[in-house]
């Protein structure tokens, strides 16, 4: 066990965290995207899969590119974040586990069957989506995440010479600009959604 | 933004933290429970739609019917650990819009599209399962994630009453015993799966 996180330090990646609609001026560098990467990797997926496949679009062509599969006030918020990512599964992660989870053959739990392998790309890739989105707030960055675009759109612009990758969900990243976020949404009761057996 | 966390802080959430195979004697209390549920609920959904429903089995009984549902090394890791959680996902989350997302019928975004409302569900408590997991870290414990169950088994023993609640993935939840861990599988280069456009 770790040593358990501070006040400032639960408030930073849960409590007082937010989602932004939008950002301050302050860029995204390419040292900050490898920050959140080298946390993000090291969070526990199921057989070490890691599905995800990740492109961060920081160039403005990227942004457009990204904006034009989106939905809504999506576009916009694209445009003026400093950067966005596109969270990608990779329905073939299993040809990766050989080196990926190398003590015993995990390939062939996954070998010739596809819904198997979507079910699993899918929920890992989702767990790595949250791991992103925690460690940009653990370094001091805020998130965007968004299900508003036409994932069909996405895959063609991002993923065209890949056809095992296929967008799970996208995110605008930068400092967030409180001006720009809502009141919070009401969080449950503990008894509404748990039950202690 | 928040203050970015210090290294301890990165440690205890994502660096060196570890998934486990067995824990100490030390208990799991229903205080550790809800703290952990305070703060994982905080962490985002789309439309605060907060899918993830948790049962936490603290009694043998229930860790006994838990691990009967479990295959391979698992039974033994689930009757060995102070405690596991059955995450499931309401697939009729929808329903409880009116009152998590208040200020927009999003209820009617769902009606009559079950195979959207399953999609939305496994996306969404799967960010929650993540949540879960830091949460358990960020407050001193750790977790064992599994999805080495019998899906329909469990469903029948935890969600029998509610069939639109399906389980997504379980683990066991404690003080984490070092002797029970194996060397951590290989992290990826950024290159090999990000790209920056």
């Amino acid at each position: 066990m770790g040593t358990p996180l501070d006040d400032a330090g639960l408030d930073t990646i849960f409590r007082t965290a937010r989602t932004f609609n939008g950002y301050t001026d302050q860029p995204v560098t390419e040292a900050d995207i490898r920050k959140i990467y080298d946390l993000l990797k090291m969070g526990p997926t199921s057989a070490n899969q890691q599905p995800a496949r990740f492109v961060w679009c920081t160039s403005d062509a990227a942004k457009e590119k990204l904006a034009q599969c989106a939905s809504g006030t999506n576009p916009d918020k694209i445009r003026q974040a400093p950067a966005s990512v596109v969270i990608g599964m990779d329905e073939n992660f299993h040809e990766e586990l050989p080196w990926l989870f190398p003590h015993t053959d995990a390939k062939s739990w996954f070998t010739g069957d596809a819904d198997k392998r979507k079910e699993h790309a899918f929920r890992n890739s989702s767990l790595q989506g949250a791991y992103f989105i925690i460690a940009a707030r653990a370094i001091g960055l805020d998130t965007g995440p968004m299900s508003g675009f036409d994932p069909e759109q996405v895959n063609a612009a991002f993923f065209g010479d890949e056809p095992n990758v296929k967008v799970n969900f996208i995110s605008t990243l930068g400092h967030g600009d409180p001006e720009t976020i809502f009141d919070r949404s009401p969080r449950p009761e503990f008894e509404k959604f748990n039950r202690i057996v």
